[in-house]
Formats: C-alpha cells, sequence, structure tokens
C-alpha cells in the first residue's frame, strides 16, 4: 500500500491509500474531503481519479450526502437482502466463513466498490451535491481506501 | 465544465460535456453517439473514455439499447424502490429538500452514475447492441454529461 | 479486438482481450486469473486496469471469491428479478428478440458490465478475498472480456 507518485514526460501516475474506521454495523462514512485533498496533493489538473475500498463487505458509490439519505439507502438494501433470509454463506456446512455476513457480501457487490471521478482545474468533477461515500455494511472495521490518479 | 484537450509527450487527455434534456419523469436518452463523436474529434486510437452525469438523480449504464428493455428496467425499479414507500429524505421534518424525490436518487445510485469504456482503433468497445444510456429517474430536467478520454 | 501495446514516454497503454466460455445458464466464472497476467505481461508497475465484458448479458464485478456466496447472489438476482414476470422484451409483439432473456439483461445492467482495480508494485490492488467475476445470466454462451491497462 503506502503512496507512489510517478511523473512520465508530463503525465501523472499517482497512488494513494488512506484508512477509515467505521463505528457501527451499517454507516456511511463520507469520504469526499479526503480524495479532493489527495487530487489537491498530486497537483493533477486535468484528468481521472478512482477511489476504491479494498474489501468485498463495503461499498464506495457516488449519493447525495443528506445524511437521511443513506438512512432510505440502507433501509432498501435491508428490503432487497433480507437479514433474516437462508443464505449458504452463513451456514457453516457449506462456507468456511464465521461471520455469517452474506448479506453484507451481497449489498457491496449491488452497490459496486469503487468510483470513477474526472479531474478539471485540480478539482473533482461533481455537482454541488454529489459525494463520494465509502458504505459499511459490516463493521464496526478499520477500512482502507485506494486513490489512483492519472492526468497531467 | 467546457472542454479541454492536453496532450503530453503522445498521451492526450481530453475533456469535454455536453447537455441532454429529459421530457418525462422517467426517461432512457442514448447518449452512445455523443460519446462516439466526442471519441472521433479527440482523435485517441487506444486508450479509455469515462462518461458520467454530474448529478445524484440520474444514472448512467451500458444496456442493450431496445427501448422495450428500458422499460422493463424502469418498471423492475419502480418495483425494487415504490413510489408508495416513506422515505425520510421526502419527509420536510428530517430533510431539506423540497423535490419528495427520495426514489430517484436511490435508483440513481442503484445503476451508478458513470461507465468506463474501451477505445480502439479509435472507436467505442462496445458490441453490437451495448449502448450507452442516461437512464433520467427525475425529469423533466437538463442534464449534463461529463466525458473523459484517456489514450494515445 | 486482438492486442495492442502503445508506449508514449514511458506511459503504457495496453489492450488485451480474451474469451471464456459459460457451461450453464447462470454461473460465476473467476476471471482474476487471466486479468493478473494480462497485467504482469504488459509490465505495468503503477496504473489501472479495466476488465469489462462486451456484451449485454453478463456482468464483470468485485466480489468474494467463494463459490457457495455465487449462490446466494444468482439466487437473490433470481428473487429481484423473477423469471416468472412479464417483460416486454419477452414479448413477440414488442421485441424482436428471440431468447426471451430480459431477466438476463436487467441482471447484467444491475451489476455492471466492468470494474476498474488498481495496479501497484505490477500487482492487482485486491485484498486477498476480493475476485474480479464474470457472472453469465444467459449462458451457456462463449464470451469476451476486455483489459485495458494503462500506467507506467
Amino acid at each position: 500500500m503506502g503512496a507512489a507518485l510517478i511523473e512520465s514526460a508530463g503525465m501523472k501516475v499517482q497512488r494513494q491509500s488512506f484508512a477509515v474506521r467505521s463505528e457501527t454495523r451499517r454507516q456511511a462514512i463520507d469520504i469526499t474531503p479526503r480524495v479532493r485533498a489527495i487530487v489537491i496533493e498530486a497537483g493533477v489538473r486535468e484528468g481521472l481519479v478512482f477511489a476504491n475500498c479494498l474489501h468485498t463487505t463495503c461499498s464506495v458509490l457516488v449519493i447525495d450526502s443528506r445524511p437521511e439519505l443513506f438512512e432510505d439507502l440502507s433501509h432498501m438494501m435491508g428490503r432487497f437482502i433480507e437479514d433474516e433470509c437462508q443464505y449458504k454463506h452463513n451456514d457453516p456446512r457449506l462456507s468456511d466463513c464465521e461471520r455469517g455476513n452474506a448479506t453484507a457480501h451481497l449489498r457491496a457487490s449491488l452497490l459496486g466498490h469503487g468510483v470513477a471521478i474526472g479531474v478539471s482545474g485540480g478539482e473533482l468533477l461533481l455537482d454541488g451535491s454529489q459525494s463520494i461515500l465509502l458504505a459499511e455494511w459490516d463493521g464496526p472495521r478499520p477500512r482502507n481506501v485506494h486513490v489512483q490518479i492519472m492526468g497531467v
């Protein structure tokens, strides 16, 4: 992990990671400021940034950052992927996983683990209400987010 | 917004945006021709293109462009995320949003706001039936699509 | 299709595709080793890799590779998008498609057709349990996966 910055004839390829810690089972963590700071530090004016969580049971997605909306999202995911269903991943006869966290895997893959955002004028290309959220489905846990920037 | 084309030792980083206008509440707008034209204009032969909508209540996704299929998709999203459910985002005691558009936020984040497509021989790497669709969940509205191309 | 490797002042833009063949209607095919081999062959140390399926009725996603978890995912997709529902795409009066595969289109678009993964030290930036899966929703069929690498 760590970080790397390589510049080749004006093109920059910058990798950086950071840690966040979720405090509850399901939680929304707005990582937009962290991603923005990495973009500014990299000094890339035009290009792309990717933010990915390096875990199978949390998501990284773009959504409006109003807190009540994540409660709606979390409730929706709970209706889609019900805690009380029977999952093979939670059956010790079929799986070597002891966490019983099938729902977290399924919710994470349904929403995805990463997003790509444009960079223009050194700024993230998001509209005013778009935020990059790490959605925790199996917390509390420490989580790592990988940020990759390419551009000029 | 606007556009920028920067070339650095043979690598091109091209940004372009365009506007579309949805005419109904839910609507599929095929943006493949617009994205293809931007790729051709950029003159990138090998690389990647990203198309993102800079909004929280519409999606950009890849799907077969047959119109009846979007009706199936729209119907499916309506079953998943029902208009008549109670959403905190639509409750004026909990949210400062006056549009009552929780379903549009949830549908948009579930399908995602952007896609990455390869570029080869100056052409979008899509099979014959794949299209890039802007899926409007809260129209009618003007919408901006951001296109970022990187390559040689 | 085929492959191309272009190097411009230290930046590499590498395209490669490979074929897989699904054997059943719904199937999980772990394509991580194929993508990893292409990254190693390209000799890119720092950058990004994109894996996309060039089809409308299968998905490429990141998920834990335990086989029982794909059975849970497949079961979940079957509950979301029921085979026995009425779909316009399956109605010969409304569609010119004769495969009756509306559910495969919808499942594929819901999970997405491609993923972006970081490359660091010449290795895919995945945690130990993350895998890149081609999820077949309309097999058995031959499928093509497009891999695009950019970096240094």
